[in-house]
This record gives structure tokens, C-alpha cells and sequence, in this order.
């Protein structure tokens, strides 16, 4: 975590630490720091303040983008659009939908981990209230048109709400809901160098949406429940640093990316799935389960991911890269490097160093 | 907040920064910090660590036992019984499920701001799915019977699920939900100098919910997310201490009340409203506005609240004083003072003196 941030929220909690809802001097600290958190992200979504809401994380914003979305607008139609290449806080409230009677198109994906903008058009009929994408893949890095599919949407069916899951975006790449035909944007505080438990959904001024969350009306009623005030300003402090060293931060991780891929280069029975970004790198490794590569890159001080650390430690088929056609025999010999900012060239030299010299080894135990 | 409890999750956010669901010892390392809050909160509430399922919050808990409950258990009835004395964290999601097609059934409140049995004995049909009652008054501090409420539901409809929101109990009184036959049970971590953004559902091992939030299938799938280990570390941390001086806090905050209130016993037109416990104080005082008594206090260093802070700024009027039928002119004439084992003898002499030198004053001021 940014240390800033953990040292502003330390000042949050011990000193500055009212209730934004009292009436006191006290209280309306506490709220300054809300409405101030509001602001930097309103400069960074080119946005109104009071378009930001608060959450406890990026599961919450994209359960109450999604499920406030079709419980506001279900008179106008039932039916969902979203793909198959999203995050289980995306798939899961839609599915949670269909058993409440809403029904779901789900847009193929390509080899590439992107879609087909023809077959949205086609399935945007009269009936779809919402359409839900990610726009960068927590799995492989892949990047979805959102532009594009904003404006196809706006066209083809302006009273459609559109929802981008920016959870792997938000901080690394710059996106304007305005520009985009976006309704709602769901944003993670921790994916970014904040604090866990906080996060953020983006609700323009358009958008009819029913809380998910009943209570003190806190948030103008969208989001009840007293604000995580040394959460939100920590990431608020946390995100303007990430968009303050926006292109750097992001020409560094291009440049990192590089060097590792070319430092693995020499290594047979390595493919990357997807990648359009540089900070996310899923690598099918041939002949190596990932659970026994990352335990032997765990040993040397490298923390790289199976699948996705999203699903709670079931190492179940990954579904993103099924949906991407990866082989049968590749699904269980996939790990995902994630890069941040901060990460250094003798990192990457030294993590591409225990690959080539512990793959090879892990490759002959299993052929022996 | 907490001291020990800040330093601990600064700790956590710098170093130990893992994601629980990851697989690798960053991972492991912080779920251990998870499941170790589990185990200090399973000693507290005599229960099994698996009963804990950590929240945002108490707003998120509350909402996560009664919409949960219904949605899990619509097939055997729709009748939710809950009272009058309810925080809007309670009654807002009721409210909710009415408008879904659930019945609800209001429990009087007498004007000590407890409830009737008898009622509760006739009401309990067997429709009743879930009872919804919170163990201390958040504006009067009334406790109400808990136990013989839950042996009361056992007996007479041994099937209906008994929710109880102890965000102000928690962490100062010790309720057993065994004992008391709770089936669910709400606490938040900033009412007990924990952080504010966690909160705990006790769901006892019988209990079948619906999750609110969809996703990763975090704790067992009761409640998607990344946990906000920080958050969970610190709440436990808070929480072991408070019960671990519980009686020695209690009889402490009971002086200082039994102070506080001989001190303004000389002052004319006060009235205590509830008070079992003695750590919320609710003095409606005659002729003088909550607000600008507030403000006069908050200019001597005295936070008091007019009304309950969870009600989002809106200096509206207060159902639960209505409910135990305070007079009409005293519903704008009532603050609230909360205790915590913290405060001093000097600081209640203080606010005392502040008060009996403000209360006149502006008494004459009106009458001018």
C-alpha cells in the first residue's frame, strides 16, 4: 500500500476520526474528507462529485451497478447483456438476476480475449435495460473496446444503462465516462495501492439505480451505511498519485513487461494469453502445473498468481481462459504475473531468473 | 479509535499486504490475520469461528440478515416481525422486502422504549419467517428482553429465524446467542474503537441465508469481496479488549452517568428518555433547540449528537422518540450523550459545568 495513504488514514483514525453524518464540528470534518475524496475523483472521471459513491470494494460496486440497475429499470425491459470474460462480482449478480426472472445475453469472446461489436449490435434489442463489460481483464490483461461499445449502445438503444467493470483500469489507464456513453463505473481502491475495504461506483447524473444497501440514507440514499472515511480518503490520496504519473507509470510497466518477455524468450512452451495491457502477463507454461510453479517462485521471494485471486482459494478452471479457447492441456499450466509502478528492472531481471532456472527442472520431475 | 488496534493495521497495509484468497505466503499470511479474527470473535460470542462472516459495517450486516433471511426462506412464509424502536438499518431493508411482497408486523413500543411479549406471542403465526430486533436503543439506550424474546420464538415457532442488531450492544454487554437462541447477530467495529468499514453477522450454523453481494465466493460464498483484512484485524483487536474489561468498563461508564446526572440535577426541565444502559444518554431539555444546544457545546470541546448520527445529516424527527410517545415540544429538544469507557470524571464535571451555565442562557434567549 502507498504510504501517504496509510499514514493520512493512521491521522483519519486516531485524530480526525467524526462521523460525517453528525452535526458537530467533528462531523463535518470527517465529511470534508468525503467531499474532498469526491472531488479528486470527479478530476479524474471528468465527472460531477456528486456522481461518486462510496463503496466497500469493488464487488460492491459492481453488485450495485448491476443488481440497483435492473431492479430500477425493470418496467422498461429484462433482459441483461454482459460476456464471458467477466469477473465473478459481474457474473454472479447477473446470474443472481436470472433467477429473479431477468433473462442474459452473454457476447462471445475471441481468441484474444476481446468481443464481436456485430453480435452486440445484434443483440441489443428493445428489451435490454443494461449492458455490463469489463474493461480490462483481471485474468489476462485483454482490453475491451469501450468506447465503441458505449457509442453502439447509445445509438442502437439510448435508454440502455451501460456498466464497465474498470476494476483492472481504474489507476493504470485513463477512461472518461462521458466520452465512453458510460452510466456506471465500478473502481477498487486496493487494485491501485489503497486500502482494502474501499471502493467506488460512478453514477451519472442520468441514471435510475435502487440501492442494494437500506438504511441511514447516507450518500443521498444511493449507499446507507456510515462512510469508511480513512478508507476513502486513503484512496482517493492513492489514485490522484496513480493519475498524477499516469503515462510514466504505465511507459515503466510496458518497458518491464518487455524485459521480461524477452528474458524468457529462450524459454520453449511459454505463451501468453491475451495481454493488451502491460501489468497484467498470463503465461501457459507447458508441462508445469502453476500451483507447484508458484509455490517454487513463492520459495524465492516471487509472488505471481493462479488464475485469478478472486476466487477464493478454490483453484477451479479458470472460465476466462476456457472462453478464450486456450488448449485443454494449458488451463491448469497457467500462472499471472501482475506488475505495479513500483516494480524495478532487477525485479523482473531476477523474477525471469528463477523461471528459466526452476521451469526446466519442474519440467524434467514430471517427465521422469 | 483504538491505539493498538491503528498501529496494528498500519502493520498490515505496509507489510503484511497479502489477499487472503491468494494461494501463495502472502496470501496464507493474511488469511491468518482473517481467521484469527474469526477465532477472537467465536470466544467472545461462545460460537464456532465458521458462525463469523465479516461486513462492511453495521449498515451491511443488518441488510445482509434481513434481506438474506427472507430471500433463503421465502418458501415457508413472508411475514417479518420487527418494532418500532428500529434503526433505519433495520427498517428501511423491511421496508424494502414490503415492497417485494413480504408482510411486516410492527411491534409497539412502550414508553420506556421496550416492547410487549404478549404481543409478540400473538403475532408469532406461522408466516413468521424472521423476527428483526436490536438489543440496545441506539437513541435511548432501552435494552430489550433478548432472551426471552429468542425462547419465546423457539418455543412457539421453533422454525423462525431470530435476528438481533447489537451495534450498540457489542462490545459492551456480553450477549451469548446460544443462550438467547440468535440466530443472527449484528456488530460494527466503530462503535467499540475499532475502524470504521468492518462489521460482523454472527450466522449461526442452522441459519439458511441468501448472500447480498455476489462474487468471488469469499467467506464460504456468504459474502463476496476481497475481506478487508486491515479492517477485520483491527476490529478483533478492539473487540478482544473491550471484553476483556467489560465489567470493569460498564461500572465505570455507570459512574459517570450517576455523575453526570447528579451534576445537571439542580438544572430545571430535563428529562432522561429510555436508559437502561449507561453509556447513551437521551435528556430532552425543555425550551431549548438540540441544534443549538449542539453548537453551543461543540464551542466549549462537548460532542454531543441531536438525534442519531446514522440519519445522514437530515435533522428530521425522531421515530423512536415518537414511538415511546415523548411530548410533542420535546421531539426538537432532545440530544443524546454517549459514554465510552475513555472518558473522565473531569471531562463529565466539564461537560456538566458547560451545560448548566449553556441551559439557562438559552432559555433566556427564547424567552426574549
Amino acid at each position: 500500500m502507498d504510504e501517504e495513504a496509510a499514514a493520512l488514514m493512521q491521522k483519519l483514525m486516531l485524530s480526525d476520526y467524526g462521523n460525517p453524518s453528525s452535526l458537530h464540528r467533528k462531523g463535518f470534518e470527517a465529511e470534508g474528507y468525503v467531499r474532498d475524496a469526491a472531488k479528486t475523483f470527479a478530476g479524474i472521471l471528468w465527472c460531477d462529485p456528486s456522481e461518486i459513491c462510496f463503496t466497500s470494494g469493488g464487488t460492491e460496486s459492481n453488485n450495485a451497478a448491476i443488481i440497483g440497475a435492473a431492479l430500477a429499470n425493470k418496467r422498461r425491459g429484462n433482459r441483461i447483456i454482459t460476456t464471458q470474460l467477466e469477473h465473478a462480482s459481474v457474473s454472479s449478480p447477473v446470474h443472481f438476476l436470472t433467477e429473479q426472472g431477468f433473462e442474459a445475453s452473454y457476447l462471445d469472446a475471441d481468441s484474444r480475449g476481446s468481443i464481436d461489436l456485430s453480435q452486440l449490435e445484434r443483440l441489443l434489442s428493445d428489451d435490454v435495460i443494461l449492458v455490463s463489460v469489463m474493461h480490462v481483464n483481471n485474468e489476462i490483461g485483454s482490453l475491451l473496446p469501450i468506447e465503441e461499445i458505449g457509442k453502439l449502445i447509445r445509438k442502437k438503444q439510448s435508454s440502455c444503462l451501460f456498466h464497465v467493470d474498470d476494476v483492472q483500469g481504474f489507476g493504470k489507464l485513463s477512461l472518461i465516462p462521458k466520452n465512453a456513453c458510460i452510466d456506471l463505473l465500478s473502481a477498487s481502491s486496493h487494485k491501485l495501492h489503497g486500502p482494502k475495504g474501499a471502493g467506488l461506483l460512478y453514477i451519472s447524473s442520468r441514471t435510475k439505480l435502487s440501492p442494494i444497501l437500506f438504511g441511514g440514507g447516507q450518500q443521498k440514499g444511493r449507499r446507507s451505511g456510515t462512510e469508511n472515511v480513512p478508507g476513502i480518503a486513503g484512496f482517493a490520496l492513492a489514485a490522484g498519485k496513480m493519475y498524477g504519473r499516469l503515462e510514466e507509470n504505465y511507459k515503466h510497466m510496458e518497458a518491464l513487461k518487455d524485459l521480461l518477455l524477452s528474458e524468457l524468450q529462450d524459454l520453449e512452451g511459454i505463451t501468453r494469453n491475451g495481454g493488451d495491457v502491460p501489468y497484467i502477463i498470463s503465461l501457459s507454461v507447458k508441462g508445469v502445473r502453476s500451483e507447484v510453479l508458484l509455490h517454487a517462485l513463492e520459495d524465492r521471494g516471487v509472488y505471481v498468481s493462479a488464475g485469478s485471486a478472486c476466487s477464493s482459494n478454490k483453484p477451479s478452471v479458470s472460465a476466462v481462459l476456457k472462453a478464450i479457447s486456450v488448449p485443454e492441456e494449458a488451463l491448469s499450466s497457467t500462472i499471472r504475473i501482475s506488475l505495479c509502478p513500483g516494480n524495478t528492472e532487477e525485479e523482473i531481471r531476477y523474477a525471469a531468473g528463477c523461471m528459466r532456472e526452476i521451469i526446466p527442472r519442474l519440467r524434467k520431475f514430471v517427465r521422469k
